[in-house]
């Protein structure tokens, strides 16, 4: 699945699968300015931090496109790019995607805004390309690590949805069950919006992947009757200490895990991780509308006059971290070290701003 | 509140607060019949341990009425009564109250059927009050633990609701306000039925108690950010070794509170504790149709086709609790002492099936 972020050049026009919809609809969402992919990140049209990276990418052309009817082009461009590097504060993609086209755009200081459109729009196209063949390595470093036989449990989607394609943790079960092993997804609901429940799912079935789902609340049970041989989830940012934001709940299936012995891993590109966050303290934490939690498919659950906390994301600390399973192989502890080395070889390879 | 279970012995009929339309709208479901309390109870339209000792109690008169038109009354009766006991496994006190049930019929072999009727209605109306009673000592044992200024996290629905009246869990949070202590409640909102979010909320706030609602993965941030000092939840059987089954999550929650280093509590009357199960390995937990996972508010939430768990309950091992909050006292461990020698000392204080 590699075809729900989809550029036209003709038009302008950036096309988002509407993942609010899913699984009972495929409908796309049609973004024809950056106020229009602020809104869509923001409403969780689209979501995944690998995916952010690319939509942010996208979102810079588009802004670059409205520059051209404005009055002072290059402060106006300035402006959006920052509007849409702080769409949603947890994720580190987005702002990696905002600095990497800056970093392209600074070196082309001359360049006219139609030509920066067009480089623009090829560098877009290469994040998102870059995205799908990280994620195609991760699952194949990540798929060593899944037995044949062994029930794979996951939180929150970090599949091909959440990135340009082929997914992170999913990208590993996709991977080990490409190479005919027999494997199974237990797929936390997540609550409040339900993207295990809705997309990982959809996308899991729809590849054929036996998975089942549960509520969030069943991990220990599962893991205490020996129903879950590996937890694996994605990753919003990953601080330099190796502690991981990702979506609320992780941190509670890491520390359930760690209680019965089952290995925790995390799956991400090497573009989640930030060095300039030395670790999770340091990580913004997203709260969220109460209404998210306190309705449910258009109903209010609970009585009116009650708050609800809706904290988005939480910070699994590194010591609860198996591994990182990343496009430049597993990171094993101390992820300081590891981190550190691990990128510093990938800019040797390939620096990130061209 | 304790008016939510009422019987009626002019019509014969017994009137439940339909928990399943809280907090929406507050209406009574009418049983007239055995079938009808065993139907309410299979579909939650009461649920919570000690109140289902109540209604089962009920469920016995309503079955003596019937069996007033049977040919083989004694026969008849005696079925309906092993139907009432097995209408929910998990929960202790359905058995509970039929086997008291039993014993007040043994006891007058000779009795009419009329006559078993009125004492049975009388015996009903003591274990309703006999219940209250208990929730109000557990209150004030409980409420010694609980801190001015501290906020109890709680799961489901241990409340007026999921008793007689007053509660259990809830009932050390009245208790506790009662006596002015500054306390707040964090309501797990309780997923699949949402009886955290749904009834703990509704009670608390209709008492006066300050309650905010979380969706259950929240609980390890919560306490990793130190908000929350206390858990503290019902139980639907307690084993004669401690080991507790409670709603899912429960275990999940209690095993996260020792990772943080916050006192987790169980409170239920004595009546929860089966001495006949020595631990909770032998606890039968009940599975519940898919449906109350993928479905929410009539919506279905994930893929055709794809299956969901949906285990109703979970056991947390005795060493996880730091007491049991009874109406004889707060128990600590080792619970196969402390347990043994309160049921022991209630046996000589009040037979229970005189």
């Amino acid at each position: 699945m590699e075809d729900h972020i989809r550029y036209d050049p003709e038009q302008g026009v950036l096309f988002l699968l509407d993942q609010r919809l899913l699984p009972a609809r495929e409908e796309f969402y049609a973004c024809r300015s950056t106020d229009d992919v602020i809104y869509a990140i923001r409403e969780m049209v689209v979501r995944g931090a690998p995916a952010l990276g690319a939509v942010g990418a996208f979102a810079c052309v588009l802004a670059a496109r409205e520059a051209r009817n404005g009055k002072n082009r290059e402060a106006e461009l300035d402006a959006m790019l920052g509007a849409i590097a702080k769409a949603r504060p947890t994720a580190v993609n987005l702002s990696w995607a905002v600095s990497r086209m800056r970093g392209v755009w600074r070196d082309r200081r001359d360049i006219t805004l139609d030509g920066l459109i067009r480089v623009w729009e090829a560098e877009s196209e290469l994040i998102r390309r870059e995205d799908i063949e990280a994620n195609r390595r991760i699952g194949a470093f990540g798929a060593a690590l899944v037995n044949d036989g062994e029930t794979v449990l996951t939180h929150c989607n970090a599949g091909a949805l959440a990135t340009a394609g082929f997914g992170t943790a999913l990208g590993v079960v996709y991977a080990a069950f490409g190479q005919g092993k027999d494997i199974r997804v237990i797929a936390g609901e997540t609550r409040p919006l339900l993207q295990g429940a809705r997309l990982t799912a959809y996308e899991l079935h729809r590849e054929g992947v036996p998975v089942a789902i549960v509520c969030d609340n069943a991990y220990a049970l599962l893991m205490q009757r020996g129903m879950v041989q590996k937890v694996i989830t994605g990753a919003d940012r990953i601080a330099a200490n190796g502690d991981t934001a990702n979506k609320i709940g992780t941190y509670g299936a890491a520390l359930l895990a760690r209680a019965h012995g089952i290995p925790f891993y995390v799956a991400a590109p090497l573009s989640t991780v930030d060095l300039e966050t030395s670790d999770g303290a340091g990580i913004c934490i997203e709260e969220r509308p109460e209404s998210e939690v306190t309705c449910i498919a258009g109903t209010r659950i609970s009585p009116a006059g009650v708050p609800a906390y809706n904290f988005a994301f939480d910070v699994t600390p590194a010591e609860l971290i198996h591994g990182i399973i990343t496009d430049a192989g597993v990171l094993r502890p101390p992820y300081a070290d590891s981190l550190k080395r691990a990128l510093s070889r990938e800019g040797q390879r390939k620096p990130p701003c061209r």
